[in-house]
C-alpha cells in the first residue's frame, strides 16, 4: 500500500535529508542545505545568468502525470531559456508546493529524474523550498555562466542575417494530442514514442554551444511563429522558406494521414519543442555546420532577416497565422 | 466595478508593461524583461548569496488578505534570510501564480508595494515568471553580495559565544491571534498596531550590518526555541536567562491580562518575528552594542553557547517546550 506523506508525521528537515540531499553534489555553497540560503560559485571572469519558471498543475502537467516527466519538465524549460542566453548551466534553486496526495515514493521519482537530468547537465542544486500547498507547483531558478559579450538577447538580429532552427519541430504537439486520446490514426507503436516527446521534452543546448556566432535568439516555448515575431523586435521582418522548416519524415506522413485534425499551422502555433530559433551573419554558415555536426544537433537554415516588418514566405506573400501562446486567462 | 482579469483578453506581456517594468529600475542585466533570462551584476570580489521563499494561500497568508500585505510577506522573508548569511541584497526574481480572481488593482497594490520596498531596500527585480493556478502563490528567489569570509552560516557557533537577539519577539504571534479573532482583552487603539506586526512584518537587516562581528546567526522564521536549536547544531548548548528574551512591556502587559489565551511559551514556539539569533565572542560586546546604536537596532544580549547539549535556563533547569514548526502534513 501506498504510504501518502499525510500517512506520517514527516518534516521538511526528513524530507530534505531523504530525497533532495543526494542533489547537491557537496558543494560547499549549498551548506548541504542546513542554512536558508547558499552563494553562487561562478568564476570572476563571467557573468551570472539567472532564469526562473513556474509549472502548475493541470495547467503544465496533468494530475498523475508521472513525476519523471514534471522533473523533466521544469528542468529543461529552464535550460532551454539558459541556452536561448548562450550561457552554460550551472546551478538551480527548486521550489516545491505539494500536498498530502503525494506518497514518498513520488518524491523519489521525482528527485531521481533530477539527479540524473544534473549528470547529463552537470549542474547542483543549491537550495530551495518546499511548501504546502492544493495544488501541486514547482519554481526552479537556474543559473548559467557566460562571458558578458557572449550573453544572447532576443532583441538583438541584423539585417540580413540567416535565421536557423534547430532540431524538429512538432513531435511534442503529436505527443500531446496523442495523450489528450485524440482519435488520430498512427501506427501503434510510434504512439508511446510521441508521446514522450510531449512527457519528457529535452533541451536544445546548442544556444549556448554556438554563442560566439549567434546574433539573437530564442528557444521555441510559445510556437515557431510566436517566437520569431519576437526575435524581429518590432524593428524587422522574415522571409522564410515554409518547406525549410524542419519536421521529420514520419511526422509528416501522419499529418498526410490525419489531415482533418492536424496541420502544420497548427504545429507552428505550438511551443513545448525547446528548440533554438536564432539568427547569424551569413559569414557564419560554415562555423555553425561545423560546429552542428560535432555535437550532433540537427541545425536548418530557413531563411534570413529582412527589412519589410513581418512573417513572409518565398514568394513575400505575408504569413498571417501568428497565435503564439501568449493569452492568460 | 472591479474588473476581474478574466473580464478581459490578458497577455502576459499586458500584465508585465502595466505593473512589473516599474520595478526592474532600468538596470542592463534585466533586458527590460523582454528576454527569458538576465543577468546579475555582483561585483567581482563578492560571492552571490542565493535565497528562495514560497508563499501559499491559506498556507503562509489568507485568502482575500490584502495585496500589500503578501508583498512585504515575500519580501520580508527572504530578505531575513540574506540578513541571517550577512548579506547585503542586491535583487530578485519574483514567480507569481494567480487566478482569475486577481483584478488589476490588486496587481496594481501588490506591485506598488513591492515598489517601495525595492526604494527602502535597494533592490530591483531581475525578471520572474507569471502563471494561472486556482491558488495564488509567490516564489522570489533572492540575490545578495558577500565577502566570501564575511558569509554567515548557522552551523558555526563557538563555545563560551555570547548569544544575541535582534528586536522583541511576540507582537506577530499577538497579530495573529487578534487577526483570527480570538477573544483577547487589549486596548482597542493596539488592535490594529499588533494586527499589523502580523501582516506587515520587516526584516532586521542587522545581520549584514554586523556579519564581521558574527560567528553564527539565524532569523526566527520558525519559533525561537525551534532556531536557537538549529544554532547548536546538535554540538553545544544554550545558557539562556528567560528574563532578558525581549519582549516589549505593552505585550507583557496583555499576557499578564490574558493568562489563559496567551503564554510567553507560545511566543517562543511561534516564528514570524524575522529578528536574527545570532552568536558572537564576548570581546565583540562593544563593537556590537555601538553598531547597534548607530542604526537604531534593539539588541539583547541573552545568554551563552555552552558545552552540555540542551538549552537551560539559568539555573540550569532544561527548557523543554522546543515545538519549533517543522511538522510538515
Amino acid at each position: 500500500m501506498k504510504k501518502k506523506l499525510s500517512d506520517q508525521k514527516l518534516s521538511e528537515k526528513y524530507i530534505i535529508d531523504k530525497f533532495f540531499n543526494k542533489l547537491n553534489f557537496n558543494h560547499k555553497g549549498t551548506f548541504n542545505f542546513k542554512n536558508d540560503a547558499a552563494y553562487l560559485n561562478i568564476s570572476k571572469d563571467y557573468k551570472t545568468i539567472v532564469t526562473t519558471d513556474t509549472i502548475v498543475e493541470k495547467v503544465d502537467f496533468f494530475q498523475n502525470d508521472p513525476p519523471e516527466s514534471i522533473a523533466q519538465k521544469i528542468m529543461c524549460f529552464n535550460l532551454s531559456d539558459l541556452s536561448a542566453m548562450g550561457s552554460k548551466p550551472k546551478c538551480y534553486t527548486l521550489n516545491l508546493s505539494i500536498n498530502s496526495k503525494i506518497d514518498l515514493i513520488w518524491l523519489k521519482k521525482l528527485t531521481n529524474r533530477l539527479l540524473k537530468l544534473q549528470k547529463k547537465y552537470k549542474i547542483y542544486l543549491i537550495g530551495g523550498d518546499i511548501s504546502k500547498s492544493k495544488e501541486i507547483s514547482l519554481t526552479a531558478t537556474f543559473f548559467g555562466q557566460s562571458k558578458l559579450k557572449y550573453i544572447l538577447s532576443q532583441n538583438n538580429c541584423h539585417l540580413g542575417d540567416d535565421i536557423w532552427i534547430t532540431g524538429n519541430l512538432g513531435n511534442s504537439y503529436l505527443g500531446y494530442k496523442l495523450y489528450k486520446n485524440s482519435k488520430l490514426k498512427i501506427d501503434k507503436k510510434k504512439i508511446i514514442t510521441y508521446k514522450n516527446y510531449y512527457l519528457y521534452p529535452s533541451p536544445c543546448m546548442f544556444g549556448y554551444m554556438a554563442a560566439k556566432y549567434i546574433n539573437a535568439a530564442i528557444d521555441i516555448s510559445d510556437g515557431f511563429y510566436g517566437d520569431l515575431n519576437k526575435l524581429l523586435d518590432e524593428k524587422f521582418g522574415a522571409k522564410i522558406n515554409k518547406k525549410l522548416i524542419p519536421i521529420s519524415n514520419n511526422l509528416k506522413k501522419i499529418i498526410l494521414r490525419n489531415r482533418s485534425l492536424i496541420t502544420i499551422d497548427n504545429i507552428l502555433n505550438w511551443g513545448d519543442d525547446y528548440e533554438i530559433i536564432f539568427t547569424s551573419k551569413k559569414n557564419n554558415r560554415d562555423k555553425l555546420i561545423t560546429l552542428s555536426k560535432k555535437n550532433n544537433v540537427k541545425l536548418s537554415k530557413i531563411g534570413e532577416i529582412i527589412d519589410k516588418k513581418g512573417i513572409f514566405d518565398d514568394s513575400f506573400n505575408v504569413i498571417e497565422k501568428i497565435n503564439s501562446y501568449d493569452h492568460f486567462f
